[in-house]
């Protein structure tokens, strides 16, 4: 789930706005929003359900972080369960030349040594709302451009009314089903959170990327967070109850978190457009940026504690858009879809009120193909750049009334804005050259040297040029210079000669207009489409539809246990003494130090990972694993290597979630990176 | 047409051993052989053809470089013209540290500095005779892996008989048709072969991989060689004239050379398989390693002068693969691909000797699915192990009988292979390492860590540690090694302690066992469907259809001239002044020192680069532009981006070759990159 700009972030950005499911959800499938959690369909198949209290309490002790990941209170003291991968970038900011803490892991020896996560807010819902009909309203009978503007108005004016206090509340709208519905979802947030442990980089991420989204695994991808508040830990009644029994094969385990996108519901013309156009230009350009970021680190200590992170965020994305090609160019899967779509077809036709939304969807495709180059390359990648375009956008759209700015420039998302821009955080200027002259190169190589846009992105200057003097020359990696362009508004951003503020100032505009005829041709139409595409599904399949994933909270559910694999049953877990077989001594197969050290003294008999058939995708990292007690048996924190189609449709016979066991994070607690009071904590009654 | 290394090129070696042209040729369509050119068609179309003489002259006058490039004679002494990308490797190997040939260029001052090119060879075909016959009848009823060794056999045996001469004969049978048909090839080769004149490299390759398959051109590649027997220049009376003068829009030319490989007789099943499986790997794992090496090359000028050649290989290559995925991709380009099968399937219904070698081909390729990740990274990718292993396989196939042994073991194919094994050669093993390490890391990746292919590949290292020890252990870059250890065949193969020659030891029995599966269950069957499909082919439509390109001599034609680009005319020919427009400084639009430093001396209106409608595709580079005087007018290097399509199909609406001009070489000699005796040469009656 970790996202790393804007040219890997097109894909994403493009995807999240087209939801619905495939069809009726079977079996144990489906991201159900708690507000229509399926108990029905639940009771038919174990007999047993949660009830409204139960509901409650999993939603209430669940987290989203806004780095991309989910999590769990597990203490009454603010205790957050999460995947070290989930925290990797914020010890990467922590650490320091010659004290890199994501390879040492993290103790915090007392409260006091708990540190900040630069950028980092914890979000619980408390409140889930219908505005769907003020929303519709609000877009009335506007199409293109017009309509997504007013859908904007309409969003920013609902979330700014309902959450006065932007100190402790956080309010937005969800689109579900792609605008089949809007929600509005309250948040309290805690905007100081805290790491307390991680184990050792090598312990989390053994196997590196030969063992991602593969299992038998053997990875302790667990840490801990804590939120605070005016300096304190916040009180967390509504945790979960720590337990570090082992999973049960067969037993029946919920997930509950934020799944970042699917694409369950995309049209046929939809598919195309990702198998024949965008995924093999995402497919060529990401990996080559993984190319240049293994060499450039090499075997350089300091590089490797400034961009390891980095690279595994882009390594992570690549498998899963290779997933995505695999899937999309397997014909029996492709045919299924359209199979799929099919039948909603046949099941609806002749609905009036439906129509043909399929064709405008088709139309929306044709002027995509036209444009989505462009608003693909439409900036140069990099956190300095990032910066200087928030900067840029911000004061721009902070001089206009609320309701007529920018999506993620509302008074509603200024906070969280504002926080993630002005949190201190390194930069390494090596990394920030690379991911300019690479991206800047891949626009021009696919823009084509004569266009327009590449004209505009690099001037006569090379890529490599260029991004040499931007990063050279700007202060923004300074917080307090960001925080002064930030206070200081249009007047200091037109007024600065910092060469990456002057830079964003060039080319901001072009965005603006790209996204305009984006608004117009695409997003205005399939707002409309996908609305009608939601009514289709709603009148054939009623309410066992579930929305695409949209990093909004969800709960699904399933049974322990592996699959069948040429034959053979792959186990339900994998206990402490596969990590020592499968070790090698050589990267990425060598043991973390503390693992090695601390040998005699394990339990290699205990649990390490689990796999189970509940519906997940990125952005559910962290979840909790709860069993039908409220008890949290482990921290979800990969698919196996078949859930990599859980972004076009599920299938629930080999596909499965992986997650770590908390048995395996209280051995490590205890015996490999021990943390007593920690251990107490989560053990209180 | 630069193969690096095992991974890049499995993709190629699969396809070079299928082809049939799609349908009848069309207008200017056609990579004709010489022993059946169109005369009546182009008659029909120009009112005129050549006649043997003239075809005979062209043939002699032509040249193959064996290291995957045309040429041609343009003087009585042995002067061959060619593209400077041709000779680029050349120069790299000739370069050391501080004189960086392939950057400055090269304008040798007299004979004696024309310096030998390692593992050149320049070949010029004598004589073409039809052995069909002679090979259907070794292969018999033979299928399977019976088949293709009986065939090999046949081949073998066939060569062998046909050029006692090793030393200045060269004999080949050429598979034309996929198997449908077999030619002896008799050169007249020479394996001296010596570099002349090269501008520099920022000259040759302006506007770099920007650039590069695209037009208006400003590259000035053109070079010259010359062939060497017993330390003197050869006679070439059978030269093409030379000549200066500027192409004439609208004029017919003809391009003689070497195309390297097409596909357009691949069945629907094979272009599913390409644009499913084959090209989406070769997408990823080509992007990476061009990303590896841009930053391992970085600003080091000693690693750009080593390495600059390689990089340009894959990037030209990449841009194939990316035209090719996006030709396979576009729904329209795919569907008359489908139509065409079908059409052929129509014309042969019933026809009882052919049969369905359609359904015998889909059986082979789901077969190829399931082994062909295996023997794409059977081995690692360098100069060094390729050394070892062809030590290793060579060792054991030369204590065989001729007739017994793998393809390119022969006795006929021994010498070639002799010259390129030990011809000296600078190694960098920065770049072997480099190449080394990353399709390993591929081979583990595309395999998965558990496989039994990756444990023989890496036993209990990881990538990086097995390519250092390898490349710092081996003494294969010392050719004297080289020949003690060819010369001392098995025995001392077998006594070697050498690490790349253990290590080639331990993985060459692998890719047997994996090309014995391959010849069984997919070479074997399609060399029987291929042959039906060659009959098919001939039924349907007589002999207007020409063989696949194969690296075998071939001549096409067409008009000089541009296309239709978005409603404006694109001109038959860029212009010097244009170059200088286009340079902006900055690397790859920097124009080259000598270009800048002679500009008041240069006929800024004079022709630099051209496009004419042939069909031409990689391996063609250098291939001489001849006009229907047998006047030579340039040298072809490149097809426009719509030409990318030429490997399944050939559109002459928008598909262009280029090539630069013997106006602008003339215009170089004088006075970019002056040598008046090479002028004199040329220019002699």
């Amino acid at each position: 789930m970790i996202q790393h700009g804007r040219a890997a972030r097109a894909t994403i950005a493009f995807v999240t706005a087209v939801a619905l499911p495939l069809a009726a959800a079977s079996a144990d499938e489906g991201m159900w929003t708690f507000d229509a959690f399926p108990t029905a369909k639940m009771k038919a198949e174990y007999g047993w359900a949660p009830d409204q209290a139960w509901l409650d309490r999993a939603r209430l002790a669940t987290v989203r972080l806004t780095g991309g990941c989910s999590a769990s209170f597990v203490s009454s003291s603010g205790l957050i369960l999460t995947n070290q991968h989930c925290v990797a970038e914020c010890l990467s900011d922590l650490s320091s030349p010659g004290n890199d803490l994501l390879a040492k892991g993290y103790v915090a020896a007392s409260r006091t040594e708990e540190k900040q996560c630069p950028g980092q807010q914890a979000e619980i819902v408390t409140a889930i709302k219908d505005v769907t009909p003020e929303v519709k309203a609000g877009i009335g009978n506007a199409t293109g451009e017009a309509a997504v503007k007013a859908r904007t108005a309409a969003i920013a004016t609902i979330e700014k009314a309902a959450c006065p206090d932007t100190a402790t509340t956080r309010c937005q709208v969800v689109t579900l089903y792609g605008g089949g519905q809007y929600k509005l979802y309250t948040y309290r947030k805690y905007s100081d959170v805290r790491i307390v442990w991680a184990p050792e980089d090598a312990a989390s991420k053994f196997g590196g990327d030969p063992d991602n989204y593969n299992f038998p695994r053997y990875a302790l991808d667990g840490s801990f967070l804590r939120a605070y508040e005016n300096g304190r830990p916040v009180a967390t009644p509504q945790h979960l109850k720590w337990t570090g029994r082992e999973p049960v094969d067969g037993e029946l385990v919920f997930v509950v978190g934020n799944p970042g996108s699917t694409q369950r519901m995309l049209t046929m013309s939809q598919f195309a457009y990702q198998r024949e156009v965008n995924l093999p230009v995402t497919l060529a350009i990401q990996s080559e940026l993984r190319g240049r970021l293994i060499e450039a680190i090499g075997d350089d200590a300091e590089r490797r504690r400034q961009g390891n992170d980095t690279l595994y965020g882009i390594e992570n994305n690549l498998k899963r858009t290779i997933g995505r090609v695999k899937a999309l160019n397997d014909p029996a899967f492709y045919a299924g879809l359209a199979a799929r779509e099919g039948e909603l077809k046949a099941k609806t036709a002749g609905n009036a009120a439906i129509g043909n939304p399929w064709t405008d969807v088709d139309k929306a495709m044709v002027a995509l193909r036209t444009i989505d180059t462009q608003r693909r390359f439409s900036q140069p990648d990099g956190e300095l750049i990032d910066y200087a375009l928030t900067l840029v956008r911000a004061a721009q759209e902070r001089s206009k009334p609320n309701a007529e700015r920018l999506p993620g420039y509302s008074d509603s998302a200024l906070p969280l804005l504002q926080k993630q821009l002005l949190d201190p955080k390194p930069i390494a200027p090596w990394l920030e050259e690379l991911t300019m002259r690479w991206s800047l190169s891949k626009a021009r190589e696919y823009l084509g040297a004569d266009h327009a846009q590449t004209k505009l992105l690099l001037g006569r200057e090379s890529p490599e040029e260029l991004a040499n003097r931007l990063v050279a020359g700007t202060k923004l990696a300074d917080p307090a210079v960001r925080k002064a362009l930030w206070d200081g508004g249009e007047a200091a951003i037109n007024a600065s000669t910092d060469p990456m503020i002057v830079y964003a100032r060039a080319i901001e505009a072009n965005d603006r207009r790209l996204q305009k005829i984006y608004d117009e041709q695409v997003e205005g139409p399939l707002t409309s489409a996908r609305s009608k595409l939601a009514d289709a599904r709603f009148a054939a399949y009623g309410d066992s539809v579930y929305p695409d994933a949209t990093f909004s909270l969800r709960i699904t559910y399933g049974k322990v246990g592996g699959w069948m694999e040429n034959g053979a049953k792959v186990p339900h877990r994998t206990i402490f003494a596969g990590a020592f077989d499968r070790a090698t001594g050589a990267e990425p197969f060598a043991l973390a130090p503390a693992f090695l050290a601390n040998k005699a003294k394990l339990d290699l008999k205990g649990a390490m990972d689990m796999v189970y058939a509940t519906d997940t995708i990125g952005g559910n990292s962290g979840s909790p694993i709860i069993d039908r007690n409220l008890n949290v048996i482990g921290a979800n924190f990969d698919r196996n290597i078949h859930g990599l189609r859980n972004d076009y449709a599920y299938d629930m016979t080999m596909a499965r979630s992986v997650g770590t066991t908390t048995a395996a994070i209280e051995q490590a607690l205890k015996v490999i990176y021990p943390a007593p009071a920690l251990l107490a904590e989560l053990k209180a009654k």
